[in-house]
């Protein structure tokens, strides 16, 4: 199944941030987040496993008790109910890979 | 568990494809494939379910009987067992993602 990345929908989700849902389906989904500088995503957790990859930017990324600055190429691997989060330092964006599908994403 | 990329190893495997392996743990697994022009991933299938994110360059991408060609930002999402593989049209780079994790690349 292809995801045409200029036929999905840019949905802002205030703070400086946006999210644009790509390829998924039921057992994988893959997440563009853009954050402007100082935009913060909240620590929080859920029942995926995740990776995220830095497209570009920079940010402070945090997973459970470890903080790290991150950039282009970078990536970070979370368990489910870890909690985790990150602020941008350098506008940017994360790739962000779930598994199974964010079905919450959809509604 | 942070992956920087300075500190990942890149590795050639022939045919103008090299490929490096990212962030990864039991349930996932992130992998950075670069082809040069006219080199190929050929036709296979694996148990995993694959996200695949253009990062740069073009493809013709083939999944089942379906082939597009793709760009950066362009996804594609297969499942266990689909037949699928690549042409590169113009040197680049493909993100993949696998679950659960390509324990043969370990090896």
């Amino acid at each position: 199944m292809f995801t045409v990345y200029n036929e999905t929908d840019l949905k802002d989700l205030g703070g400086g941030v946006t999210r644009r849902i790509l390829a998924h389906g039921k057992d994988m989904m893959a997440v563009e987040v853009t954050f402007d500088e100082g935009a913060v995503g909240a620590m929080h957790t859920h029942p995926h496993t995740q990776i995220s990859y830095v497209l570009d930017g920079e940010f402070l990324a945090t997973i459970g008790n470890e903080t790290k600055k991150i950039c282009k190429g970078d990536t970070y691997y979370t368990l489910p109910d870890v909690p985790h989060g990150v602020v941008c330092i350098k506008k940017g964006t994360l790739l962000d890979i779930f598994t199974p599908e964010r079905e919450d994403f959809l509604k």
